[in-house]
């Protein structure tokens, strides 16, 4: 790993399966180093399977020491019950990161797909495609990893900007 | 404290505030022990948030050591993008107690008003002037401190029931 280079935690957040997905980005070169997905128990208790994803990313930042984070919006539809728990899954797969002292970026699915396929509306064997292009070395057993993946991939193409937003913002605050 | 009272925290989540309560069970008699409102500053970003409503029930645990949590369902209505937002403040609400061994147990906000009031659909001044008479020596400056309280009182009402359910299940098991 370069001194430059950046090493980029993404995650695609729900209470079933969190996919994780680790990558460096060394300017525009992008390159895969890990992936994953947390499945906890379903016969455990709510708290207990948020405490299992707690637990399974800790292991991940561990294990990756990433310096930067980002996880998708979690798609908001029209069933409240399911936004509910997943909206309980990501409070857990943003915290962890913050209490490590990672800044946790987060993107829209529409411009994670734009960014990684050319389009919002991509189908996601479109994005594991992209992907394979993108980093070739990568492996993913399951969609929620490749999509873990896209989502570091958004941001290592975006960080850039929001970073200087953030620094114009200061300025003129 | 008797050695035969439980310490019960009741948590009642929110991004914007979460209110917490502890009071103690000695068999069927209820004392007030502290309540308080946790308001992460909100013009930190989302995780940063996550994070101190995180810090606020560490504190609140340190404090007050309670032997069991409770969390009132969060209300899921018509609108998702309010439901996602109280779903991540709950993952958070839930997660802490249960990193830290306690059992968290879920009631649904109209379990709660017919515990505390004895109607499903008690007002908000309802339940605080019940609070005042199960729990006379207690104080809280907020209505989510009150409704903290008013999980910690259902709870204390309905362990028994779900210990000897959950007995009984592990038995038929």
């Amino acid at each position: 790993m370069s001194l430059s280079a950046i090493r980029i935690l993404g995650v695609d957040p729900g209470l079933r399966r969190t996919g994780w997905g680790i990558i460096e980005a060394d300017g525009s070169r992008l390159s895969f180093v890990a992936s994953g997905v947390i499945v906890p128990d379903d016969a455990l208790s709510l708290a207990e399977r948020l405490a299992a994803i707690h637990a399974g990313l800790c292991a991940v930042l561990a294990g990756h020491a990433p310096h930067e984070a980002a996880v998708e919006e979690t798609f908001v539809n029209n069933n409240p019950s399911a936004t509910l728990k997943l909206g309980q899954a990501r409070g857990v797969a943003m915290l962890v990161p913050a209490l490590a002292g990672l800044t946790v970026a987060e993107y829209a699915p529409n411009l994670v797909k734009k960014t990684v396929v050319g389009a919002g509306h991509a189908e996601k064997r479109q994005i594991q495609a992209m992907i394979g292009v993108l980093l070739p070395k990568a492996t993913f057993k399951s969609a929620d990893a490749a999509d873990a993946l896209a989502v570091a991939i958004c941001h290592a193409q975006h960080r850039g900007a929001r970073a200087r937003i953030a620094a114009a913002t200061r300025m003129t605050a």
